[in-house]
């Protein structure tokens, strides 16, 4: 979500499997790369089994197959056409710009792959423009991060998508998640843990998140399951007794439900630097049994 | 290897699971630690797929499910007899120690899992000793690396052994590796890439790596794959048109051979805070052929 809010429109891909931790791991970030609003993943088995548009480029190892550059690009445009991107920068980046402008029929677009891309994307752009191929799209990928991708943009690079790997399916800033379950309640009994710095809430739980007038998420208060209080309920029962209560929904309903959620979040927390607190308080009776739980040791 | 190393002989359980990036890496974690040394698993997959040791502890919800700390330590005891670690610290830690203690007959292991875990080993070896459990063993957990269990190891910490997980199956350090595969010959003819800062070497290679007088590692020397030059060669065909060459190695080997190779190893490269270099060189004929094919730009 952060790469697609850095993006400001521009289309993404998802080149994150060769860097997941497993084969697995890349089905899992094509699906939420997808969810967050990549357009694409050039994941073709991703592709073929959750039905997300399958993307992608050539590699270096294609152009380095051929005995010239104009060789692998022509092979190329031959085997896809209609779909055909070029990467470019195998040898020298903008001499490559130039084999591509000279493809007939023109070509999709170039991807830049390596060195300093804002230049690069300008020097690619006057290329193609002097060459009449105005439609040919220019796409930026390597090592790739949301902050990278804001700073080619700010500085007015004229990159039109890009293609984002490492930096989406590992996590540099937040390697890992802190998630855990906990018993909350049994037998009808609140439960909770004491262990230092880890404490819990008993009780299963609802969450009622509040809009401003604007529509703006404005804080969420979480209660026991059976309380009810102003806001939208987050938690929905999905299964009974081991089965489902209702259709999961589909993907792209997922993925709308995402964008529509983002939306409503406040500007200060959709910052890349974002740092601002997010007001979550515990209602009455969960502060009440949480305290009583505590003093009782257990 | 890094933790197995800081561990200095104690005892480590893998408990990455829950943190990998989905199940199928929680089974590749459990192998990668085994081969660096790890001694078990608590992921039962991989213990029933790869035949390494499963093992584990209760967790806290099993403590909380129960009406008392007492009544959970006893039931679990019955369950898993002869294998049992109690986790001591869901409510008061060194209570929870007093409790364990008084278990009969004698369980095998107490596992510590958050505060501060060097004086609570401290005092949890002090309660275990008064009452006659000086074999019951100290087990700590959470959120540990190999930075945190040196340091517990050098300020005297009685422990003997660390479960490690996230910092096991994440990299906070290392995110992501920076691994792809490059297209080096072709039709006999070498091939090399020329984008900024991703220079390539042509041609299939050896490499050879030499020991000094004391049989540690001194410097790998790469080479063609029809070079030959002193020292062990480290490559060896596998698969020869899609068919294997030779049988796999089993995990116990591939175990022993990661031992050994680890133990030849540099002491520098051994430190934790590791940053001397390895001397690695490329034979004439690579050297040769890549600033040719430099020169030809392709």
């Amino acid at each position: 979500a952060r790469i697609v809010s850095a993006a400001q429109g521009r289309g993404l891909i998802d080149f994150g499997s060769r860097r997941g931790h497993g084969p697995h791991s890349g089905l899992l970030a094509a699906r939420a790369s997808y969810i967050a609003g990549f357009e694409s993943t050039s994941n073709v088995e991703a592709a073929r089994l959750l039905g997300i548009p399958a993307s992608g480029t050539m590699a270096h190892s294609w152009v380095q197959s051929f005995d010239s550059e104009e060789e692998a690009f022509e092979a190329y445009a031959r085997t896809f056409p209609g779909a055909t991107t070029l990467l470019v920068d195998t040898y020298d980046t903008l001499e490559g710009v130039r084999k591509a402008a000279a493809v007939s029929p023109p070509i999709q677009a170039v991807r830049l792959d390596s060195g300093d891309l804002a230049s690069l994307a300008q020097g690619a752009r006057a290329i193609l423009d002097k060459h009449d191929r105005r439609q040919v799209k220019i796409l930026a990928s390597g090592d790739l991060d949301e902050n990278e991708i804001a700073r080619l943009i700010s500085a007015g690079a004229p990159i039109d998508g890009f293609g984002v790997g490492t930096e989406l399916i590992t996590s540099r800033d937040a390697p890992a998640l802190s998630m855990v379950y906990k018993l909350v309640e049994i037998d009808g009994e609140g439960r909770i843990k004491l262990s230092p710095n880890k404490k819990t809430y008993p009780r299963t739980k609802q969450i009622f998140r509040r809009r401003d007038a604007a529509g703006t998420f404005c804080g969420d208060l979480v209660t026991r399951a059976d309380e009810t209080a102003e806001g939208e309920a987050l938690m929905e029962q999905v299964v009974r007794q081991g089965q489902l209560v209702r259709p999961l929904p589909d993907l792209g309903a997922i993925r709308q439900h995402c964008a529509s959620q983002l939306s409503s979040l406040p500007e200060r927390l959709k910052k890349l630097d974002a740092t601002g607190d997010y007001p979550i308080e515990y209602s009455d009776l969960l502060e009440d049994e949480a305290r009583r739980l505590m003093e009782q040791g257990k």
